[in-house]
């Protein structure tokens, strides 16, 4: 805990204003302007330029913002309650520039440079997957090699797309290559879909990393699997990167690039409850793309994994 | 049955009138202005004056009429067939204040009183959950305590909401307070989400509450958990109330306080026909936010579990 | 202007952040939690249970911010640049309770105290209608009898709604009862639709109020009514509530009380407009409820209505 | 006025019952299931399957009568009173076949026999355009030859669709061969759009039909063209068929054969506003498409015109 | 392969063009006018005349195939690489008669009798369910009487819909009359919902139907299933008629006759995989509407069922 | 007329094919693969990545096409019959990089490079407005510098956004400051809105560009400006690019930078129509973002000013 005595930061209540009242921040939590101070930080980067298909995810991080109204600080499942002895805020978005996506990638960068000289863990509303590329080069620096615990419908490691290195579409494969993730300590859960090649899942595998495919989580339990996980991992810090589409499109229609037959919400929630006790460094949870779903489910989906992210960093008290 | 000859009120059939055609009734069935001579009344209370997030459930009772025209009069899976054998009407809604939420309580309770005076079963179509404390006080003074099936994503027994006792988050508070449920006789499934500490639940248990998490519920069949509930409640007279946000929102979309990880209309399903041979007394169907789901699909969802309840009631012929 | 020499407050440029990322603020102005030092403050007020049909309006506030994001400062049309002489910043939302409409009546009316306590002007993001009648309380202890410009559909002028005398229908009732307005200082433009009897507008004109109905206004420019607005008003101070629903639907489809044939846009446009050189000393916009707009379009309406009121407000500088 | 001393029917109030709540009639009306007894029966045509674009308007009527809970009794505008001197109810809906379009003829003409049989006046909730080719052969068993005053995007005069005689474009053609209609007393208003040659509008002007193009009545008033109308109709008995695509598509999205540059709904209402007087002996509204329009505005336009049309009706008692 | 040498027809890449541009054909293969030389054509029949509830499935060609921009030529589950050793192309629609629907059965048979003559496999693109009904005919003409794997809601049985023996319930009963499906090689899967009698699924049973109800299918793979379905059905030909409203409502929103608990997309994808090895010879994918899902991902589930399908086909090459 | 006796291409009849079948194509028109041979050419640029605030016009060309399915060959309203004269067809979409903005500078400059030196006219889908850039890049190598009529809410000058010189407010600095538009021989109609100085539009007036704004539009008929900008443009050959959010929001809802206050739809209509004579070279309709109007009319409206501006082009026959 980075606070000496003060009050730490409560989500405003709904006692004090109504929940549909106030300021669309992350959970209704104060805002500023830096991570000085924080143990945590909630961080925008509202981008979809780095999109191939349906657009729309410049809007995530305020729809996430909006409909994450409904969280209370206190986990129900698992007893934890992250604000009892965590300082968390919402620093508000990366100013990204949207006309030039390349642009970005040391936009991004620096930003989170400055949060982690903070020694403070980013939590990441996205924004399009193309985002954690740069992020794990600040995380990198901080950090050195890191395992990932990478939620998705695609395994994200095109060579190109379109011949463009920078994409959404990439990032796991700009992170191999610069060594941004420590070795064995890859897992990918929720593949599926159609493809060019089976190579396209190969090369992960060729890297050693883990492909869990959806196939392989239909019907069941995801706990054995997080067990297993948790083993593999040990100590090395983690990050965990969510992408929404991950999902069975009947949990989160609100995304980009939908494939058939994903996980279910209790999977979702069981991944990132799984990932308590590791050495959680950092997450995101990218790829909501509002005008897909005008109920705000979807949004309200990444908001409660990016609460459940929170809840298993380390330090975080539980009762 | 009540009727001396004269034949039974049959949903209007698709082959005299389209789907799509006629007044927009509960099942197409006939109104009536009062219960009289009615074994089973569908009731509306168009109210959301009680919500604490999202609005728009006043709006429900006209939607769960209107796209309750796909029901038929005969349950495929349990071979019930209920208007063989009850008198069913539609009466309408309760004429609510909408200006004045505390008020409501006794223009609620006197509505039931006057359904319950006839021996008319009521079935309720929801409406913010603020309607079912007044609606027990009614069912409390015919049949004194009654035992309760309770799906909800949330307890709903807040001590109080911004300070007042009347909302949508406390109907049990206040229901258990004036002693209107039976001891050792609720059960609460689906219960989930955030709170403000592990005490949100932890008061139901201390009444005696059963509390079925969503979590106890994921990935299997509630059969086994009926077969228990029907063992507890015996021959007591049982009150089910159904918030559609026990559901898991990808079923419904369509309702104002939703939270992740919730059950899927398969169980849904297995706990209202779970009731089957409990002496059932009414019940509600609650929370229904028709702008939240503009394919009206979560008010299908929620006239089907209300004709599911219908078909549990006491004397419902099979075949 | 409040200040001496520290720069003004100015909206987050467009080349500072894009227009979609952000805190979610009106006009993307800085925020602060009192008036201290403001001349004029957004203020929301987050409320819908005064309405009578459909709801909503509890998330018009969330949604006009969102979407006052497309305003810059400068206003092309009038040469207005508010943010040249005053201080301007969003202030939040007042923390009404949800669920007792009549217990907001103080809420406000205290809220709107320390506002102008501070001499600062302010302009209300609403919420439903009911939210002006507290307002007007305390714009009047301050003031003293305003006039008023009134764009609505509807006079809002009931004895009660359903018993109550606190509903979105009654304000200027009330506000006249109570001697909140100047003496022949009221007009009302664009009441039409249906009633109960002529008595429904009968009473305004009673009242010395002028009735401009919307089919007064078919066809035409509005800047000659305004010219004579300007000659009645005189110096007397001057408030603005424009009700949505004073627009034609096709301009603001997303309201709860539709009425067809209203005002164009550009109509509204010039009612502002031509409250240039007024005293006006506060304004509200009323009734925009997001759920039946998912354009947002409607917002923006309401935002843009807003910031013309900003921009017609004395002391501002125009270039 | 059919009744001898018993009060008429009237709309249920908004202080008896909130206007979202009761059951979904016209106008919130009394229903009956024939015309006996009535001077005017609103009555709905659940009917699609003669479009050729869009589907949606067998849901037409039921959200018309859904929407149009918000209009009150008296006609602010005009003064009239329609039910201080009509018994009005809502006779429901007339059961076609919705899977073979030709039978519908009969199915039509039969039952507005039997309504007119009571010397009832109908006022038809459609439903697609091909309604009034059958209904127009009941009411010429009735009346003879009728003056129509037909808006419309459309002349709606096709010799045939895809080879079919019954079909949305097609109705005044066949009542034309048919004799329905008497000469010189057609008025066709808001045609547009585009079509295969410029007869498509010229057989109209060969059968001495008056067409009156969109572009004809661009920016400005129609009173003045309904004041030729009204010296053209004289005494013969009227017939309005009012498609509610003749409206600007800004004022009426939801309709499936869209055309630009239409009339706004200022004109609509002078349009039946200027009606008063003629001997009107029906109407119908018609090509409300709910899916293309879900804030409901387009049907409240639609329920608009059919309470403005039951205004002009002989007989109507003004205040 | 039909073809010699030429180059296969391939879907247009991602990288050749963005996903969202280029005509809008099914998995953006190339069109051609006829079957001729095609392996297997995708064919539309945009169609809704026949439904009895919802329209809108019309435009289910059209939205399955712009939403088919997702899917690329690989199957990474299954391996298999159907357009390695298929010629196939998209051929447009049926131009169906939209007024007149018995005039189809001709049409649609026709139309299938020359595509078959090419031996040319179809996957249709529905379209309301009616039209299974004329293209068995065609089928059975070529092949037979076939074999049916029939995933659905509704066992469309039904002797006639309001009196019609051509409705999007009755396909089945009419092929059965017919002798089009061969004996004891009908297997119905997701049955479920409401009836007028336990008699709508037996008359399936006395044919000699396999019935599988949802509930049976509830909370397990259908792996097993699918090894007993091919057993039953040996080398018969087979046909696969795929509802879309046999899976859940959260999956497939955007259908007409919605019922509740119905299969998840994992269990749709194992029926389809399942069917491989079987002597598939043609197959449809029926009652996507698009107006009751706005965001496209039932017509993107119905649009990878097709690709399913064609991956099962004989002939299809894995890698 | 390019063909010898050859029968010029025809949208495809609705007698022939219902509206809602074939493949989405400009108004059904054939498509090819060059515009060889061809008069007149639609042509899709699906991007939205030089949009500044809302996304979506990436699937602007997938809609207008669709929608474009209303309009039929022959204009009623001026008697245009471009298909008797002209041949024309949809060559489909520009294969842009939608990773990398500024690379579609040389994409999109090459593909008109293609077009035009067939000698064809492009009539162009957008997308966003940066494609008119590049677009003028190559009218302006094929015919010198143009004359432009440009309707828009906005000046689209920037000299940058963001800092970057691409992007969808810059194009008509861009083509300015490279000399592509012909001196004294500019019109923009439409601007209004919010800006950062006065400043945003002297630019253009400085550059000696016509400026009408909204508001000298208002309220009345727009054939004398066009009678003035014939006048203005001479002989010069003229180039018409259309950005859909200079209409009214509630016309155009679906776009992406929306201002109050814009033009109706007769305007439009009577603007392009006014360019009659002219020697029109080519034109474009951008900034339609599908998901903001899920009615799809933005689109039709689009599809329609782009037929209208086909049937302004020299050589169109009229009858």
């Amino acid at each position: 805990m980075t606070s000496f005595g003060a009050p730490l930061n409560q989500p405003l209540s709904g006692n004090e204003m109504p929940r549909f009242g106030g300021l669309a921040t992350m959970m209704r939590l104060p805002t500023q302007t830096s991570a000085a101070g924080l143990d945590v930080a909630f961080i925008g980067i509202p981008m979809d330029i780095g999109t191939s298909n349906r657009p729309g995810t410049r809007l995530g991080p305020r729809q996430i913002r909006d409909e994450s109204r409904m969280l209370r600080p206190y986990n129900m499942a698992t007893g934890a309650a992250p604000f009892d002895s965590l300082q968390v805020a919402d620093i508000g978005d990366v100013p990204i520039n949207t006309f030039n996506l390349a642009k970005n990638l040391d936009i991004i960068t620096a930003f989170y440079d400055r949060v982690l000289a903070e020694n403070c863990v980013p939590l990441t509303l996205g924004g399009d997957h193309t985002l954690t590329w740069p992020l794990l080069r600040a995380i990198h620096k901080k950090h050195g090699p890191v395992g990932l615990i990478h939620i998705d419908a695609h395994a994200d490691v095109n060579e190109h797309m379109f011949g463009e290195e920078v994409a959404h579409g990439c990032p796991f494969r700009r992170a191999q290559e610069e060594g941004l993730l420590a070795e064995g300590k890859v897992v990918q859960i929720g593949l599926r879909g159609t493809g060019y090649a089976a190579d396209d899942f190969d090369w992960c595998r060729q890297q050693g990393f883990r492909v869990v495919t959806a196939e392989e989580c239909w019907h069941k339990s995801l706990v054995p699997l997080m067990a297993e996980v948790r083993q593999q991992m040990g100590n090395t810090p983690v990050y965990i990167s969510f992408d929404i589409d991950g999902l069975d499109p009947s949990v989160a229609p609100g995304t980009g690039t939908v494939e058939a037959g994903g996980l279910t919400m209790p999977q979702g929630l069981e991944i990132v409850r799984g990932a308590q006790g590791l050495n959680v460094i950092g997450g995101d949870l990218v790829e909501v793309s509002p005008p897909y779903d005008p109920s705000g489910n979807t949004a309200l989906m990444g908001a409660t994994l990016l609460y459940e992210m929170l809840c298993v960093l380390p330090g975080v008290h539980h009762r």
